[in-house]
Formats: structure tokens, sequence, C-alpha cells
């Protein structure tokens, strides 16, 4: 999609700080690593995670927390130079129920990156991606644009 | 929607056990109130929880797994008789950018409930609804079908 | 969420322009009319746009248009000046089947104007917005940016 | 998925079947062929088709009729038998404006069959689906649920 190659070291980098922000880290998520330009993380099971503790199955959110964090790495790995993105939107589909005590695997790629919209999807898995637990779709706004999107003047 | 009366005392009694559940305990997710059947939840600014430590802004994520749990208790509401519900998609569309050091607000409500599939949409604000962060759409899968989703015999 | 005053012949002339482009004239939409900035069009049912014949339910295809073209001169509506808006994504929960043989109206509104985005929602049904049909939402990426969107410098 | 073999010849009857129904016919759909259970959809650009008299491009909602039927196609290569299933959802992302004058295709696969519910997802392109105009998720309710979806006794 861009002809910028993609820097192993840099991405691996960029990665690594993402998990560290506060929420990814309190939630616990680990980079596994990046095939081209998609990143794969890596979530634990554990109890304080849990939704609905009659079953153990770790809550959606953590699933959809998982998802956005990705998909904005695999964004971040197609841009020629740093720059802020916000996710937009996120459509995720709950395919069967996470295993309990199994962690859960992302991998998310950005299919289309245009001037101002980039576009995303993932699939969160324990072991295979083809036997996936959820699938992700979301669109973030790039740092591009020339207003930002949050400070409306259009109000 | 539905004949039955909604007894603002088990709205209450379930609302707090939803945000007893582990992840929702850890997020600090607290109940607010409920009106008529639209219930409302808080959720605390807290460090732990940001995603960009260069903007002090809430993870997408935390928001989401607000509108989830919120979207469910919705759903509770309308329910004749307790019975177990799982997220089957949900979607967010975000609006502006939380203001970093404020609680969020969410309120949901279910506006169909079908008698396999309950539709929810919910809103997050700071103080008013009008005025929103974040707008949240979701379908859950209900109990009563006959063969539990996630055990596919069509697999 | 916007100091322009609507002035309805200005929405009414533009709504008549909307409906008798190629593909809406073709599916026969019609506009009803204007309540504030919230406008509605309807639908005929017509052997021809049926979905299945065995049951003369409408595609859902059509409906999918009729929101798409409604949202779209919700959005209209909020703009101080004329200017190119184009469909970024759009999402619809169908919530029953159409009745057969019944016209379907569509009410859109735009409930946020960013100085990029706008987000919109809409709602299909026989008689009675209260008994829905089907529900949509949807955002859509505003001229006022700087690089056209569809014209990626990026790739 | 599934342990039924696909019967090419079932396929094709079937896609045959689904694209002369009325509003596909009137839309001119086409079937050109299935790759193992993807079926992929033709349509020729038509004038009266056009969203936007000014730019010649098609409607949006032409774009999604075109995902929904070719979806609900590759759902049914699914079922070991007939049955009747209803979109549930749909979301589309336009990720470039289709060419006017220019052929669009619809190649869509059915990525997991539940027992009540199958998601879907498709891509829509003009020669090449690395290239694409859009792309579509959507859920399909399934007969095989126990009671109808849409003569909801919760009402």
């Amino acid at each position: 999609m861009i002809p910028t190659p993609a820097n192993p070291r840099i991405l691996e980098t960029m990665s690594q700080l993402f998990v560290s922000f506060p929420h990814c880290a309190t939630l616990g998520f680990e980079y596994v690593g990046t095939d081209g330009r998609k990143p794969t993380l890596k979530l634990q099971w554990r109890e304080d995670l849990v939704g609905n503790p009659a079953t153990g199955i770790l809550h959606g959110g953590v699933i959809t927390s998982l998802v956005d964090t990705c998909s904005a790495i695999a964004v971040t790995a197609h841009l020629p130079e740093l720059e802020t993105i916000a996710t937009l939107d996120l459509r995720i589909d709950y395919l069967k129920s996470a295993t309990p005590g199994k962690a859960i695997h992302c991998t998310a790629e950005c299919y289309r990156l245009a001037s101002q919209i980039a576009f995303t999807r993932a699939v969160c898995y324990h072991d295979n991606p083809a036997d996936p637990i959820a699938h992700g779709v979301a669109t973030f706004m790039r740092e591009s644009s020339r207003t930002p999107m949050l400070q409306e003047d259009g109000r």
C-alpha cells in the first residue's frame, strides 16, 4: 500500500511503547511480533478481567481494547512519519466464547491508508487465526487532516 | 415494548451485581440509577485507564467496556425472567475526545427485544447526554434460543 | 448544533433535488417533509424492489439506499453552505420484516457535525417511528477536509 | 468449516436464482462464478443507478445491495440443506469512489456458521480484490432458530 520500507526495529519499538501505555499495561497486553506490517499482541487470561464470574469468560470489553490497540499499531506501521491517530469508530463481532484460562492473541492489519482515514481489520484467537474468537473492523482519523476533528469549528 | 412492570429494586440489585463483576470492578464502574428501564453507569477518570499518556485521554477500550456493560444491563431490564445474554456484536462511534480528569457517564436502552436477539443503543457523556462523547449500538443473543450459539453443531 | 437558521425552503429544494437523482428516482423515493432538520423520505412498495418473491418482502438493499439518502439530506440540512459529502461507512440493523404492500418511511438526523466528519442516525418504519423496521447509523466525510479522501496521496 | 462437500452445480443454480429475484434483476446483478464457497457477482455501471449525476458515481446503496445479496449467497453455500436466512445487520465501509462507467465485482465469504447466526464479509472492486472499493460485514439469522425472530413473542 505504501512504498516506505517497514523498519522492523522501529515497528518493534513503537509496539513496545503502545503496550506500555497505562490502560494496556493495566490489562497486561504483550507485544508478540510483526509479520510484514501486521502486529500481534497477546493477552493472558486473568481473573480480574473476567466478565461473568459464573463462566470465567473474559469481558468482551477487554477483547475490544485489545483490538483497538493492535489496530492502532497496524496503522502506525504504515505511516511514513510518526503522527497522532484517533479511533473514529470500531465494530466487533464475537464469534465464539473465549476459553477461560487461555491466552488470547490479536493480529491486525491496516488494509487501506487514505490521506485522512485509515481502515483496519483484526482477528482474535487462542492458537489459530483460522479459528477466531472475534473479528474487529475500525477506522482511524489521521493527524494529517487540516483541522483536528475534535475541536469542531462547526459547532 | 414489554408488559412486565419494571421492578426498581430488582433492577437496582442486578445493576449492582453487574458492576461488581471482575473486569467492571477492575475498571471501577459505578451504578448511578435507572430511568424507566434505562440504566446509567459512571466511570471515574483514573490514570491507569489512560490510553495515551501524552494527552491523558482515557483509552477507547475502557469506554467500549462501559458501553458493553451498560447495554447488557439495559437488556436485562427488559427480560421477564433472569437469563444469560451474550454480546453478539457492538459498534462504537467516538464523537469527541473525553476530557482528562472528568468522569464519564453511560446511559443505555434496549430498543427492541426479539425472541432471540436484543438491540441496544448507548450514549457516553460527561454531564449532558446531548453533548455526547461516544455512541454505541449492540446486539445481544438471548439464552432463550434453542441451541446455544457458541456450541455450533454446524462446525 | 449549529447556529445557522434552517431555511425550510432551501431544505425542501435540496431534498427534492436528492430524490430526483438517478438511483433514487429509479427506486421511487419521495420527499415527505422536514421536522426541524430531520428529513423524512417515503418509499412505496413495488414488486420490482422485492428481495424474496416467496415472501414479497422488499430487498434489504432498498432500505439501505433509503437510509443512506435520507441521512445525506440530514447532513446537508446542517451545513452552512452547500458542499459535497461522501458516505464513509454505514451500519444497518434490521429489526423486523417490512410488511409486503406497505410504504416505508425513513427519518434521519445528523446528531454531530464535526469539521471533517458528520454522524447520522436514521429509523425506517411503516406508520410509527416507535415501531421501527430498521435503524441505521452512518458517517459522512465532508468536503471541507483539506485533501479529498478519495485521491489518497498516501498510496 | 462444514463437512458438506460443496456441489458446484447446486451453488450455480442457487446463485442464478438469487440474482433473478426482483430487486437484483432490477439492478442488473450477474452471477460470475464461485471459488470454493466464495461467490462473485457483477454489476454493470448504468446511468440510472448513479447517485450523484455531477460525478457519475454509482449510489452507495447499489453497492450495499450487491454486498447483501452476495453475502447471502455465501451463507447459502455453507448450508447443508436449503433454509431461509434473513439479514440481521450489515456494515459497509466505502474505501474509495467507484469509477464511473466501470463494472463492479463483489466477492463474499461466510467465515463462520453458528447454529443460529452466520457471519460474512465481502469486498467490492473493479478488477482486483486487492484494490477494493468497499468492504462489508454482515450477520444473517438462520431459519434453524426455534422461534422466527420476526414474530417476537416477547413484544
